[in-house]
């Protein structure tokens, strides 16, 4: 199977460049002294999952416990559930831990905290759990500061738990600028779990994961004293987002979507392709940044960008490709059946579009693995 | 299983009020004289297709060849495929036709036709084609009045291939607002396939079929005359989109999204649930419409609205549920492990993050049947 004969649309999964991208983290994190516990929600695939993890049993992070019982039935057995656990979610848990996962929930409330407590005093298994700290008022979390709050959910928890540590995400990098900014969001992001560390450590409650996480701040951190750990997820394959934000060049991007044309509307100056919003999805995270890349960049069968070409609009399985606005381009001769590849805004969201991955070497054609590829929850 | 024990996030379908948007569709498409031919894009399941379709073989639309064999596999055996056919995929179009399957294809150009005419002479069946009109300068397809390119595609089809008609599709009805301006959006749909019909006629072209169709268009044509079939696909659930254009109530949306609180930030108004846009979608599509309903409309266990109370924003998995800018709402008291049922912007897009539906009645907690959902190409 090639390029030429797969079906389109289907995502493409460049894994030289996905290689590449993982040992530029894995370096980064080895000289600051951190863990990486990748987080795979943005790969979902057991296969993607081995070449992105320190070891094959992890330790890893992922954001559904589908995505947990995925990981764990491939072998993964160090897991962080890194969204707030809802209390009747709390069985599926026991059950992966009396697999033989260490499973680590996360939470920020005294009620999350008392019924971790109780489930575990019933299963007689002592769930461990992390604190999840604001450290940007991004989304959840304790503020780092709020003693009363960090103390009333660890002692909450001790009654039947254990307390894992502190855990934060710096979703506010996503909207930074330039590297004096994301510098200022990743201490950010490591300030706010040290402090809380320190408050739960210094009332006497062992607190041994400090655990921060952005594709953003895990790239342009100049110190991670009193980290111990680093989640991120979309460095895997980058995309668009963060080729804007200036994390990675666009030639780091590892996923595309393959399309063929289908029609033309040459007085619009429009292109059709048969891959539109469910082959990209509906994400239009490069929309506020200073280059808006529409629904995605346009490159061709080979991977090469198209001056200026981008999926300009898309219909459920329609995308319509056309010059960025004001652009000088002249839009390139692209007959009927023509094979274009797209690079994503987002690798979460175009990623889940997909149920496998059409896995090659950088420069080549040939398809030389199907990764499958899970959804749901 | 009931809405109080499912996992969540996960999709709910309210079978009653999908009947009623069936019966509703189809009772008018019968005073107009339109055979009904549903576009299962949208619910992507043998099973709520059974219930949509007039006849369990159909007739039918597609807008992947992964439907239409997929809804062969199921017994439907008349199938128009309505999004324009690239040529590497007539090798599966030949393969359903083979398969005792009466599927048609779309397209707008002469290339594709020549291509179609080509695998029919090699074939030896001749494939019956839709010459796609574009009605409102929405997308794609030729402009009704355009005798020579619809002459130049008629005759490059019959040199092999089989001319079934005209089909097209108004979807800037999606941006229109009030009772005359969808009505004036039908009518210029009606009217362009018209047009484009006698031009192949007059040349002597059969073109037994004339076919029109989008969710608002198909609920305010007046006359139908010269069109012999309607294609509408989103009517069958409905969403926030449909109400907002005044095609559907509120209370006629058939689908959601079940979620749990897992969080609160008090000070900033905010609730959190776990469900974010993977379980919504990315799908913005209320953004310009006149009420802004973020990523969904949040209602209570058993899908009675909660004043003003919507999702504001979303990430991966997590959905973070404020009051409406401007309103003078109190919000509810929604603790820890609260289920809470969101109406989603587009049902397509929603439906797509889902491999099942949650079937239940109106009124109902008690879940009576899981129909499976499928996706990819």
């Amino acid at each position: 199977m090639t390029l030429d004969n797969v079906g389109t649309p289907c995502l493409v999964l460049d894994c030289n460049r996905m290689d590449r991208n993982v040992a530029r983290l894995r370096e980064r994190m080895n000289g600051l002294g951190a863990t990486l516990r990748p987080h795979l929600k943005t790969a979902k695939s057991p296969d993607a999952a081995r070449r992105v993890m320190t070891t094959a049993a992890g330790p890893a992070t992922v954001s559904t416990l589908k995505e947990a019982e995925e990981f764990a039935a491939a072998g993964v057995t160090d897991i962080t559930y890194a969204v707030g656990i809802a209390p009747d979610k709390l069985n599926r848990v026991l059950a992966l831990r009396a697999s033989g996962v260490d499973l680590a929930v996360t939470l920020d409330t005294v009620a999350q905290a008392r019924a971790v407590a109780e489930a575990s005093r019933t299963s007689g298994d002592a769930i461990p759990a992390l604190i999840e700290i604001d450290c940007d008022g991004h989304r959840s979390g304790v503020l780092p500061g709020d003693r009363n709050r960090l103390l009333a959910i660890a002692e909450a928890l001790e009654a039947g738990a254990k307390l894992r540590g502190v855990l934060t995400h710096a979703g506010d990098s996503y909207g930074a600028r330039g590297a004096k900014a994301l510098r200022a969001c990743a201490e950010g992001e490591r300030a706010s779990v040290v402090e809380a560390a320190a408050i739960l450590r210094e009332a006497g409650h062992a607190c041994p994961v400090v655990s921060v996480g952005s594709t953003p701040t895990a790239h342009f951190a100049e110190n991670l004293d009193g980290v111990t750990e680093m989640r991120a997820g979309v460095f895997v394959f980058f995309d668009l987002v963060m080729a804007g934000i200036g994390v990675c060049q666009i030639d780091d991007i590892a996923i595309s979507v393959l399309a063929t044309v289908i029609g033309h509307q040459p007085e619009k100056g429009w292109i059709l392709v048969d891959a539109g919003w469910m082959a990209m999805s509906r994400d239009r995270g490069t929309s506020k940044q200073a280059v808006d890349q529409g629904y995605g960049l346009v490159c061709d069968r080979d991977g090469t960008p198209l001056a200026d070409l981008i999926m300009a609009d898309a219909n459920q399985e329609h995308g319509i490709l056309a010059l960025r606005p004001g652009s000088g381009a002249t839009q390139p001769d692209l007959p009927i059946g023509t094979r274009l590849r797209i690079l994503p805004n987002h690798a979460c969201a175009t990623g889940a579009q997909h149920d496998r991955y059409h896995v090659l070497q950088s420069g080549s054609r040939n398809i030389d693995a199907i990764w499958p590829r899970f959804g749901g929850w």
